[in-house]
């Protein structure tokens, strides 16, 4: 009946804003363009960056509460992603992490998940990196790096069947040669993109337009591992103006000529201008727009809109061609332009982001979770191994909580203990939860071994067996316990490693006539040391802090022996009371007051220690076997923390300028002696202890450190370092490693790819260590091992220095917005500051033979022996249990030079291998050669029904992975092959390592 | 190859949760619940409050600009909503402001334009109110409130078939009682909902349950005219923590176990309880939740994914049932229950919401704009009937975008002057266009009319006639434009009422021996005043700050003459230079400077004025023919403008507390006499200049005020009233209009509903004038006329007040964040406050006597004559025009009590017809009776194929539209039944109209 023709009205509308005409109103936007050859071509890449937990827990980030701390749903991003990708099948986006992946795809509808199915198929969404999070690259093991890659490659494999091509590390606070090549061609990535390098390495390389590097990570593979590394003009957000989330403040494309404001030409303008800034910065046609920022997307339709109209008109307009892209389109068309590129090596550490800003605080923040996550780490592997051994239970507990926790702890914001505290503390729980279930699948094995009993037949484990994860604070509840008379305390150990090792067993007990027997029944030497008030101390204040319990009695004395365990197998010990009280006291305590003026020298073996009676302080080391005498002097020193312009905070360090402060030059020490191992307890302070432990049959030295609280009642933030001065010509030289894998000299104060500018002589020349640091001169090497992410350097020739321990009082302005103040309460909101306790592990060898020393330590510190206790009469447990074994066949180990990375049960029943090669090429001569593991002998007991070789992450067969080809400037194309191991003989199942190589199967057996 | 049953390991991470078994983790969620009998039955009513205009400009809001001064973009909301509701059937949402919908459907393409309809017509997208905005409800006209109203409900009607069912004026400041009887039952409404009430009514009406009543807003109509009135419990957002739109700060339900915070059970919790708490306050069952606010659902998804969620756990819980619904399923439920409800008769102003903070400052905020949108208001309407008359054109201009314009001006924060300044520019640029259009239009129609032709014959009129839309400040170029030999300045003068008039003309000249004829030749007398200095400084900055142009040179005179119209007719008027100069200088002005101790008399007819030559001020109105005789004082005084805790600002009137300082009471006057008018002008200050004419042919006193300005170098805020001081025993009563319409009695200090505490005794008893004021006591009335929206009030008996202007310093802390401080620039940055120049009309008149004069006058202020220049040989022209013309019959005018309000052809034909009975039942024992209009004679020379009469929006056929039946408490049921016409006979074309009665027609012809 009534007819308003409003679309009419509005055109007349038009006249007055001297539009002429318009064929309608409704505008269908041209965005399916691709590259245009000769133009400048934009690549928009969509993309939401989500931390997996850093201001707010990964499940809150998840779901969007606590937005009052930052507002950010990722179920939003990906809900409204993908009803975006389906309004148009131009638009595409890129996700990285999927913990987050994972938690939004098990509660959509099968409708939904049908849709997204076809997205990925159509190319719309791409899963770039694709591991469970976007991990840390500096305080970070290779060994998690490849575990959390491989969860989220698995599930995107499951799901979709898609394998992702492109690195996308684009917060990481700088980028390790091991990410490069490893977690990088490794996996086979063609390329890695990322946001941060040095300020003034980017200055440089804007400069001369070498931003996009070919990237060869690894001294040993050269060009075979390499990767195009595009590093980002900017940040990993649009050029200004071009920031499109909802409720930001952007100038819309508005193209509507029937209201107000219409901006078009202005808008393509300011898009074309953008784009000439960064094409100055380019090498080539083809730039990258990273079209997002922290978690972006919130209402994708916002962004994509706008993309829309800018694809749509830029285009129109024809100066430069606009396209939505991905890193992987991107890279094929680098590819594509066949230009040279420049050559990058090793590695992007330390990163600045502005002057007197190095991010090299994080490489130590928070030593407690860094310390918590590695100890994990080992346990994961060992735990995997043991369920693989008994089989995999269809119910009931299993590894994966721990693989789940231990992938969200590789974040960038986790591990590197830059999140916020409650964040932290979510971390740490979902580790508590990973391990305890973890630990229950290992007991179970365990029960299972040694009764010989395998898959469902042992169901119901006849024997729990407790485990003690606060052993390093005295804290063994089964140990500690009363052992009655005609029972036993029995420890079963097992040894996750694929060569026999003999390690030192220490358990806190409250006899000292206690006997160790082994499976065979020989009683073994023993050694007792009073447990000293510090430990004591700290046991009664942390039992109560994370068990909530007050302290039961103390346990008077720590029981060391000697336990020795073939590869992949277990050995039983017995201990119980001895017949007659104080009759096999052998190695009972020796206390020893330090008389003035005298040196002291410590070692049971061909280690020995001096040090000064006088000062309390070490002063030389010696190998009586290897002759290697090396004067070294060891102290506590603290930074005070700038807290003045740019402080130092969570990722920053940046000392205040003052030299450190010695925190004692005359450190009181008390000596045990005994039969295994000599210790030396010194007091640098109420907040500083220091045990040394030199060992009969070890090569090095044990540093256990006790630092904390560190007091900040001064004023004052402080940053704790261990400093090693030994009397050795070190030229501005040492060594790191790079994620516990390859090593890489460090020159001080220098780069390699640019002329330094040095503003922080101190924290611009840290480096992480995850494996360990040393240095050389022409005799000798001095090389320390960690037992965790650390940062270190040497400032002084003949120095090594480790930062342990920060305690810290202001922000230092990247976001976390707290303090790196960690304190731990009891109840009455009783608090202190954190104490962290810790080994590291000193070794002196002639010039050339350290290689051996740190790769084989690096792998028991590790994978150290797992110890599981129960009680039993010690005949009847002999009688009905296996007391020892393994899955090797008994005459076999593993080669020097190769771990066992994975040894771990899929579901579905394939098992994944990895074996890794331990030495560089040349690092050592004896070693670094090819090695051969014979699977048969490995894993006897199974038959191998099939062998697949497969890429890093177990995503896609090795022999369908292809490579791009390069030019790279000034590459003669005539580098020396790496050695690397041939295919597997199906029959033989001999498998071949070159160095450094890692190779991944799947098993069936 | 691979399988990774993540989905069996998320299954086992729930054993630690201690969550038994899932059966799935994907949720349908069950959100189709209906209403419960017998239950608390929570009405989530989703919605998004869009100011259409406010913050930022009206295509601000739409596309998403300027966001850093307001997250919201209007085509987000839209765009997201629609998203969501397909993806739910059950989901609703309810929009209101077709403004912003019509920007956006006509963007849309076909397809999701299809899906909207399908939306709609399954009810899950639902207009409420519908208009082109929320409109103002104190501020505003009603023709204007029927304008904009129609516009947004034809639109509706056009896209959808749809009527809307819900009065949504949830934001509105008060509401006044034609919203509630004639924008809300006339309109078909069946219920209306709002937020704003005055903070005692709503503490008393929360605490006896009568928040929802039965408003009867007409004293005319009473029941065949009321509305059921939901006043929400608090605001229109919802219960605190439920609150849901994308980044807000609120707890998600998370119903995930397999991730952590898992809550359903407390946030169902949260929900009984909200619930609980307002079903203390609410009569029934029912209860209507409001969720939504400003500018919110940029993410749709965001909110209906936490009330699919509430609504499935809640109503598994069962306690209360949950459901999604509209106001219109709310009334439907409310009217289902057959419980009584409290009545309410009147309006809801003032508004407090709080103590001391009254909102009566907005009733005066902004007078030049208030002043812009009335006189185009009238302007609009009288250019549709000329569109109408010549039949409205295919191609060119039209009076849409002006009606596009005012529609959006009645907006709650456009005429009410509480927008900011930069939005509020943007409503007068959009008038601008819109009446430059209007102008086109105009100036096309009259030159079709005076050659007689229409349609296609006048396509490209012969005469472009100029009109002066700054003739109040002198500023008129055809005017004022040398009169060459042998021409005429050729004045078409059209009267918009339907009745005959004879007004005054008032053109300014540079000539003193003008002629000035009529069209049949007469010589007319004229008078000549002097352009006074006030009126010079106003013209040469005004035209230069609004025109850009430096003052051209200033006419010397005003030459006034009287014009004498018919009904819907025009006449011609031809001013030529004089045969003689000096010659016919009938009515020069007459200078005459007070001379002292004596009173002066003015009028030349039967009004007389006095004033008091010493003080300057008026003594006493005496009417000669009447007899009335009243002492009358008047004087300008201001209040000082609270700054202190709650300030007077853009909303609030808050005086400092200190009486209201007298500008001046020595005012220095100038008396100006001639044969149609004498007139007064009276200095009362450097800003406040006044002239008081006195025409022999009318009744009353029309007093030009020009105030500012506003001195504010004393830092004090200042509110400028005219306050006039009968002697009149008035008793504490007055009489101010609702929107125009009708008389509401006033009583200080008192409210009906409640017993009022006063805290604001002048703040607090301010109403909103549209059409005027008046008092009374046994013999007389004082009325006081308005020509724009105003506050006023009586604060002392026998006083009448208003305020005039208002330019404040602070911010009064209701959002809009600027002081209310117009100024007006010219170039190099010359700012000053703005000056506001206007009317307003005085009379007095017999007890019983006054509504004569006042719907009358009211009508002619608001229509006043149309006047078009052109410059032509008067015999040419009148050789070659239709001097005078009338589309009615020349023996027929519409009767005294009927105004024809609305005559305009929509597009398809149509034309749409509203005629308007002027007086309230009982108003006036002569007038207020059923009044006639013959059609046949109103529109002589047309043909009336079609009559058919629809709601007051024409938006359905009266006689198909149906009223609820609610029971009232305390209503016997016997009330007197008002007067309406009957139904049309087809044939005779004859309109009866009771009392207050508008009738809506769609004719054809």
């Amino acid at each position: 009946m009534l007819k308003l023709a409003a679309f009419f009205e509005l055109v007349i509308v038009v006249v007055w804003l001297g539009v002429a005409s318009v064929d309608g109103v409704f505008v269908k936007y041209q965005t399916g363009s691709a590259v245009v050859e000769g133009k400048l071509n934009v690549h928009l890449v969509a993309h939401s960056h989500d931390d997996v937990g850093w201001l707010k827990t990964v499940d809150q980030y998840y779901v969007g509460s606590n937005n009052s701390i930052q507002g950010a749903c990722v179920e939003n991003t990906l809900d409204s992603v993908v009803e975006s990708l389906v309004r148009d099948p131009n638009r595409k986006f890129v996700f990285a992490e999927m913990a987050f992946f994972q938690r939004w795809w098990f509660t959509q509808s099968v409708e939904v998940q049908e849709r997204v199915r076809k997205l990925v198929d159509a190319g719309q969404l791409e899963f770039v990196n694709g591991g469970w999070c976007m991990h840390d690259e500096a305080a970070v093991h290779y060994i998690d790096m490849i575990d959390q890659t491989t969860l989220g490659h698995l599930a995107i494999k499951q799901q979709f069947n898609k394998t992702p091509r492109a690195g996308w590390q684009i917060d990481p606070f700088g980028h390790s040669a091991v990410q490069g090549y490893l977690l990088g061609a490794e996996l086979g990535f063609d390329s890695v993109h990322f946001a941060r390098i040095d300020y003034q390495d980017r200055a440089q390389r804007k400069g001369d337009k070498s931003l996009e590097v070919i990237w060869r990570g690894s001294k040993t593979f050269g060009s075979s591992s390499q990767i195009f590394a595009n590093a980002f003009p900017r940040h990993y957000s649009p050029p200004d103006g071009f920031h499109f989330e909802v409720f930001d403040d952007f100038v819309p494309v508005q193209d509507n000529p029937l209201i107000f404001d219409y901006n078009v030409e202005l808008r393509v303008n300011d898009f074309i201008t953008a784009a000439i800034i960064q094409a100055n910065v380019t090498r080539g046609n083809h730039m990258m727009w990273t079209m997002g920022d922290d978690f972006q997307y919130q209402y994708a339709e916002s962004w994509f809109k706008q993309m829309d109209k800018l694809i749509h008109y830029v285009n129109k307009d024809g100066r430069v061609n606009a396209l939505y892209s991905t890193p992987s389109l991107y890279t094929d068309a680098k590819n594509a332009a066949n230009q040279s590129w420049p050559l990058k090596t090793e590695d992007y550490f330390p990163y600045a982001d502005i002057i007197n800003a190095y991010w090299t605080g994080y490489f130590t923040s928070r030593p407690g979770l860094k310390r918590y996550i590695r100890s994990l780490s080992g346990y994961y592997l060992a735990a995997r191994e043991l369920e693989f051994l008994v089989g995999k239970r269809a119910n009931g507990s299993s590894t994966y909580s721990l693989g789940d926790a231990l992938g969200i702890a590789q974040h960038h914001d986790a591990a590197t203990g830059t999140a916020k505290q409650h964040t932290t503390n979510d971390y740490v729980k979902r580790l508590s939860i990973g391990v305890t279930e973890a630990e229950a699948v290992v007991s179970s094995a365990l029960s299972c071994l040694t009764t010989n009993k395998s898959g469902d037949q042992c169901k119901d484990p006849a024997v729990t067996f407790s485990q003690c994860r606060l052993l390093n604070i005295s804290f063994c509840p089964p140990t500690e316990e009363d052992i009655p008379e005609g029972k036993s305390l029995v420890v079963v150990a097992y040894n996750p490693l694929g060569w026999n090792r003999t390690e030192i067993v220490r358990i806190p007990v409250n006899y000292d006539d206690l006997v160790v027997q082994d499976s065979s029944g020989n009683i073994l030497e023993t050694q007792y040391v009073s447990v000293d008030n510090v430990t004591s101390n700290l046991r009664t204040f942390y039992t109560e802090a994370y068990l909530g319990q007050s302290s039961k009695q103390i346990p008077k004395y720590w029981l060391i022996f000697q336990a020795s365990v073939s590869p992949l197998g277990w050995d039983t010990y017995f201990i119980s009371r001895g017949a007659t009280k104080g009759k096999r006291r052998v190695g009972l305590l020796s206390v020893k007051d330090s008389p003035q003026n005298e040196t002291i020298e410590i070692g049971p073996g061909d280690l020995k220690m001096s040090l000064s009676s006088a000062s309390g302080q070490l002063k030389r080391m010696y190998n009586s076997k290897t002759g290697v005498d090396v004067p070294i002097q060891q102290s506590y020193l603290w930074y005070g923390s700038s807290t003045d312009g740019q402080a130092s905070g969570a990722y920053i360090f940046r000392p205040n300028g003052a030299p450190p402060t010695i925190v004692s030059r005359s450190v009181p020490l008390k000596v045990f002696r005994g039969p295994l191992f000599d210790e030396v307890h010194q007091e640098f302070s109420s907040w500083i202890y220091q045990v040394i432990r030199v060992y009969r049959d070890k090569e090095h030295a044990e540093v256990e450190y006790t630092i904390g609280p560190i007091p900040t009642d001064d004023g004052v933030g402080k940053e704790v370092i261990t400093r090693m001065t030994a009397n050795m010509e070190t030229n501005k030289m040492f060594y790191t490693d790079s994620n516990g894998r390859d090593f890489i000299k460090r020159v001080r104060d220098y780069r390699a790819d640019w002329n330094l500018s040095v503003n922080q002589p101190v924290a611009g020349n840290y480096y992480p260590l995850n494996l360990g640091i040393f240095t050389s001169d022409n005799k000798s090497e001095f090389s320390v091992l960690v037992d965790r992410a650390t940062g270190g350097s040497s400032i002084q020739d003949g120095q090594v220095e480790m930062m342990l321990h920060r305690r810290l009082l202001v922000d230092d302005g990247r976001g976390v917005g707290e303090a790196l103040d960690e304190t731990v309460c009891i109840k009455n909101n009783t608090c202190q500051g954190l104490t962290v306790r810790g080994n590291y592990y000193m070794s002196i060898n002639q010039f050339g033979d350290g290689a051996q020393w740190r790769r084989t330590t690096g792998q028991e510190v590790y994978s150290p022996l797992l110890l599981a206790f129960t009680h039993e009469n010690l005949e009847n447990w002999t009688a009905s249990h296996l007391t020892k074994g393994s899955v090797m066949d008994s005459s076999y180990s593993l080669p020097p030079n190769v771990a066992l990375i994975t040894l771990q049960e899929l579901d579905g029943g394939s098992v994944l291998l990895r074996l890794a090669h331990l030495y560089e090429a040349a690092e050592a001569p004896q070693y670094s050669t090819l090695a051969k593991v014979e699977l048969k002998k490995m894993l006897t007991g199974k038959t191998i029904k099939q062998l697949k070789e497969v890429s890093l992450s177990a995503n896609q067969e090795k022999s369908a992975m292809k490579k791009m080809t390069w030019k790279v400037e000034g590459s003669t194309g005539e580098e020396p092959t790496p050695v690397r191991g041939g295919p597997v003989d199906s029959s033989t199942l001999v498998v071949e390592l070159g160095p450094m190589e890692i190779r991944t199967f799947l098993l069936k057996f």
